[in-house]
């Protein structure tokens, strides 16, 4: 049977939504992936959000630095020694496997992370677990380091590492940022872009690659002012966020005002970036059920961290982290002071201070496609047939609107056009699409299946009484607007001012 | 003396616009760059103008694809065997050096390119060229490839080249792009993104990185078609367009009726791509004077190219290539076909076709932010005292209002925030800044000159009569407006539809 998974993942890959890098290769590398022209809209789409609606709208400020940095950067930021995965190799085929894979698949349980070289073996052989390939022998067990590099130059030894998250330019920045943008603690510094992580063996898709791009935040600030926020929480005291505590391992929903009385958070800032952020992932399309920040437990913590969560969406299949709020103490900066030999101090109200570090979020942003395109597909059966429609929002839609004639004959192409141009020359922050080729019923699929949110559709009647259908995608309903009132109509869908049933 | 070139760097570090990576860092490497807060809202806004105004309204397609790449795709595109400088060592202080940037500091011309080694070894004996570090002696001439590499994953032998020019992703994907674009050629296909080149030994700034970003397009045509353009150029048959030709080594202006009369381009899709390209120059805000299409005599060009011109912008000091039209024949496809053992033909109208490629322009973001700034910097002598103002056009500059309080008392700051904030919730295109802090004229004067196009004054007459002041960055005139305009004035000039002297 076809699954609304396996439908979805089909529709992905005839629309060329994403598909393997130099797949015309036969020997192109698992992990690295392409978007093609629809796809990089809602790419694209997703991004500017990100950026007009968290970043701008917040106050944070966003660099953009480079991805390539000195060794002594990933030394001093710990990543040389502990950014690795623990595997063991088939002494019969010789395959890497990573091992903490390989022994969930059989245990079916979680592997602890911070396991001993001993403590795998340990377990390898207690439950007899062999090679997942050739059923050989695992040896030979060893911690690989995820962080790839280049030498810089003709010299050797001026080793350039590729960056595993893209946080560190924002610690090594901090500084300079602060003294420029004459702003007091606490400020979010953010950042878009490629980082890289040499797996062992990807698999899953868009949820795992070699080569990925995160959309950071980082918060800076007073370790004495954690309680004090950017917005006042007394006004958002009813919002509700869904927790999987340490404490009850439940899912529940605690009000802002709930997670302040019981402590859930170790301080107001971390309670202001939750909300913040679980604003963000519902208003770009996410159902409040489909998003829960699970605590991480001390023993899974980094030895820094004070208190992490994980953002996990809901996919059809599993809980999928998304990114991690973790408050990293002055772990980051403390460390580049020492490695660069520079003091990162800054002085506010005559007080000395290293700044604390809130990882915000860091999204990764091609786990973000994936689970918001997957959440909101649909396989819906319509008149005995079986047919997919994306609902996606009109800001992250790939076409907020497509213009269709009818037909191509009686003049209708001619005034269907003339709408589309004007539409074009109007300045508007949606984009719209035109086709006139094909059958009105399969050009109204197409669209519902890449998520088109609206069809303008010019008929006869058009040129008798100057109206057109809009066609909704979610409903399927079509409604005759006046030409004179299109653009108005279609900028408060746009906005969400108003929703289909009220235009 | 200060130069404006001088005043124009000093800018661009006060402001951190743009910095060194990792400079705190006493051994980070040179060629890598971060772009501050401010710059990073011009460098935005200008990936934002490229894909709205060239690749969107264009009908271009974009797609995002991988930086690292398998070995054999840059096999088969011949950059493991061309893409790469000549070198010599000093045999005293062991440093290397670019040999034609050695040779022609001495002989004050361009070195010829594809010089053999002993063709080096001779210029260097005959003019006496020493090190120019420690006069040492050099030697060892030798060719070092600019692509870096990273090993992918466990086992050894699984080479991934850090691209060296975005275009490749654009050539392996062309096929599947076609397929389910239903299109017909010439289609273009953009993308933005990375690329690496392990420059020996880079200087002038933005310049000349290692890291830097491309704006990418590539125009895939039926070669027995390119006098048939997607748009008509009899349309435009005056607009002028300055060249340099290897005829007569002149700059000078020809119509584009001029350029089909006498046949300056080899087909009317170069003469289209032109056209485009220098439209879009002028838009994003490039005088005409300041732009040319340089003529590349055929011993410069690559063996497969029928035409290349290289675009080039006047800076200060001199004309610097920002991007190059080049057509390719179908080198590169034919290059893929035969690497992969795919065929990568398509058919159209019957007929078998391995397209042609006109590489539209790869233009290098940093040095179109670089010369972009620095084209429209200006110091400008106001009573007595020396001003910075940074000319960008409205959707270039990072911000493009401000919206100051006269003073933060009598309730002119409240006035100010309640227009701040309504702006912010009208889903304007444009940011506004607020700023309270200092004297007016200091705060104008910090605007002017990290380019904000208009400030918004509120004084005590506007809480007497609902008018504000709105200042031009340009011409440093004030204008009293009614609040009741203010947001329809504004909306005129972003989208250049009134002058500030219309207003």
């Amino acid at each position: 049977m076809t699954t609304r998974l396996d439908k979805f993942n089909e529709m992905c890959s005839i629309r060329s939504f994403y598909f393997p890098s130099a797949e015309i290769y036969s020997n192109s590398f698992a992990g690295f992936f392409e978007y093609g022209p629809t796809g990089n809209l809602i790419r694209t789409n997703i991004i500017n959000f990100w950026r007009n609606e968290l970043v701008r709208k917040n106050n944070f400020q966003e660099i953009s630095g480079s991805i390539i940095l000195p060794k002594e950067v990933f030394v001093s930021s710990g990543h040389l020694g502990n950014f690795d995965d623990p595997i063991a190799t088939c002494e019969k085929c010789k395959l890497p496997f990573k091992l903490d894979k390989v022994i969930s698949s059989v245990t079916g349980k979680e592997t602890p992370e911070n396991l001993t070289e001993s403590d795998y073996q340990k377990i390898l052989d207690e439950q007899k677990i062999t090679c997942p390939s050739c059923k050989g022998k695992l040896g030979n067990i060893t911690r690989f380091n995820l962080m790839a590099y280049i030498n810089v130059g003709v010299q050797s030894g001026n080793l350039g590492y590729l960056r595993g998250e893209s946080c560190q330019s924002i610690f090594l920045d901090f500084l300079r940022i602060y003294k420029t943008g004459r702003q007091t603690l606490p400020i979010v510094i953010s950042q878009q872009g490629k980082v890289y992580r040499n797996e062992i063996s990807p698999r899953n898709g868009l949820l795992r690659c070699r080569e990925f791009e995160q959309l950071e935040s980082e918060m800076f600030f007073d370790s004495e002012k954690m309680d004090i926020t950017p917005i006042s929480l007394d006004a958002v005291s009813d919002y509700k966020i869904k927790f999987n505590l340490v404490k009850d391992n439940l899912e529940k929903d605690y009000t802002i005002k709930e997670i302040s009385e019981q402590k859930i958070t170790v301080g107001n800032l971390i309670t202001y970036n939750l909300y913040i952020m679980q604003k963000f992932l519902e208003d770009i399309g996410f159902k409040h059920e489909n998003i829960r920040f699970r605590e991480v437990p001390e023993n899974d913590r980094a030895f820094y961290s004070k208190q992490t969560f994980d953002c996990e969406i809901k996919s059809e299949k599993e809980w999928v982290e998304l990114f991690c709020v973790n408050y990293r103490t002055n772990h980051d900066l403390e460390g580049h002071s020492k490695g660069s030999k520079k003091d990162l101090t800054i002085v506010e109200d005559g007080k000395r201070i290293l700044p604390h570090v809130l990882e915000f979020s860091s999204i990764g942003l091609d786990r973000l496609f994936y689970l918001l395109l997957e959440n909101n597909f649909e396989v819906k059966e319509i008149n005995g047939e079986d047919r997919n429609i994306l609902h996606l929002k009109p800001k992250i839609s790939p076409y907020f609107v497509a213009i269709l004639p009818l037909m191509k004959k009686d003049g209708l192409s001619e005034k269907a056009k003339e709408i589309y141009d004007s539409l074009k020359n109007q300045n508007k922050q949606y984009f719209a699409f035109y086709d006139e080729a094909g059958s009105i019923g399969k050009r109204y699929a197409r669209l519902d299946e890449i998520g088109c949110n609206y069809c303008v559709t010019i008929d006869h009647q058009t040129l008798d009484d100057n109206t057109v259908t809009l066609r909704d995608r979610d409903s399927l309903e079509q409604k005759r607007i006046n030409l004179n009132e299109i653009f108005e109509v279609l900028d408060n869908l746009y906005f969400e001012k108003k929703s289909f049933n009220n235009v």
